[in-house]
């Protein structure tokens, strides 16, 4: 049985170091979850190695197998992840616009931030010429300061209420936009401009749970 | 007072004919709420507009202003109306598996599908150079065809269970999907491949809510 075998009472989390699986990795933490870790190897592939494609037919990460099934996708499992452990109030469950907010957050950070980011290093995901390559990864400076401008202006209008994305409590959401925010320098993205995104990322990254995840997912 | 402003006492919602917007006005009927529907005209840039970007400065649809506040993102605002209408069974709310499936199939349409329809007609997001959005553009059949084939294998994964993308039961996430496989054939997608998505587009075509929305968009 090869270390990928999911086990079959708990459950199994796939990640792959500097990737987007990291928000869930930190959540399972904040969530006191019980998991068993496996760390995908990108540089041998092993993403798209057929036992691991037939856990996840995307070939990504994250994914979290379950007794009940295997789970993708960034903002699913972290509402997964809070709903499972309500002892540990990672999200607004009971108040519909809190969470809609929560989820509005996660959308936006899974469909435009990180896209923008994917083409710099992904962009042979959206076409085959290595000059339009090229001028993908040229415009990702511009497209990540765009995307930092609208994050930066989120956390003011929640500022008075607090120090995190929803405010006043730590939510799943705050774990992402963590996640996301470490990739702003290496994008190019001037992170002076953004003093609130510099604050939240100094905040969140002193948490135990989070410097758990990070230890354990290593470079 | 223009049209664009939002009612104070009840929710307003924008869309554009032809966009992912479509998902909540259907969802929107599904679940009988009440709300004013403002249609932003595109040809006109009317998303840009001063106006428009004082409610939701990503200037895009969807968005729903209601009293507390404007909400935005499609996965966000599906879980949203489904949660304030629980009387609709819009979505399994208190089954953490089942409404985890939901939304990772909402964040698949959202961060990859629609991402991948977007490379068509909207290039100019990712890359300056003519030449290259010219590039995304010819690859957009291949990437399309690529997520209906995954889509088409969800399909199959639930058939036993029934038509919808959750098994038995209606859910947003139908909205959805409907709304999303709708663009393959004009994305050069051979349609005829994926039997299971074209029997749960005109499955989804006929209820009463999809055709009230459908109508009330206009092309």
């Amino acid at each position: 049985m090869s270390n990928l075998t999911p086990d079959s009472a708990g459950w199994t989390f796939y990640t792959a170091p500097g990737t987007c699986a990291q928000a869930v990795h930190i959540a399972l933490h904040e969530a006191q979850a019980t998991f068993r870790l496996v760390k995908l190897d990108f540089t041998q592939q092993q993403q798209q190695s057929p036992e691991y494609l037939a856990l996840n037919p995307k070939g990504r990460v994250p994914a979290l197998a379950t007794p009940q099934g295997v789970l993708t996708e960034v903002p699913a499992l972290l509402l997964f992840i809070a709903q499972t452990h309500p002892q540990a109030g990672l999200a607004p469950l009971d108040d519909a616009f809190a969470l809609a907010r929560l989820n509005e957050l996660s959308a936006y950070l899974a469909s435009t931030v990180h896209v923008a980011h994917a083409h710099k290093r992904r962009g042979a995901r959206w076409a085959d010429d290595a000059a339009a390559i090229e001028a993908m990864k040229a415009k990702v400076p511009q497209t990540m300061t765009a995307c930092a401008q609208q994050l930066e202006a989120w956390l003011a209008a929640t500022a008075e209420q607090g120090p995190y994305v929803l405010g006043a409590r730590y939510s799943v959401a705050d774990a992402y936009l963590f996640t996301i925010t470490g990739w702003l320098e290496g994008d190019g993205v001037d992170v002076q401009a953004f003093p609130r995104l510099r604050a939240h990322h100094a905040l969140i990254a002193q948490r135990p749970a989070t410097r758990r995840a990070l230890e354990e997912a290593g470079g």
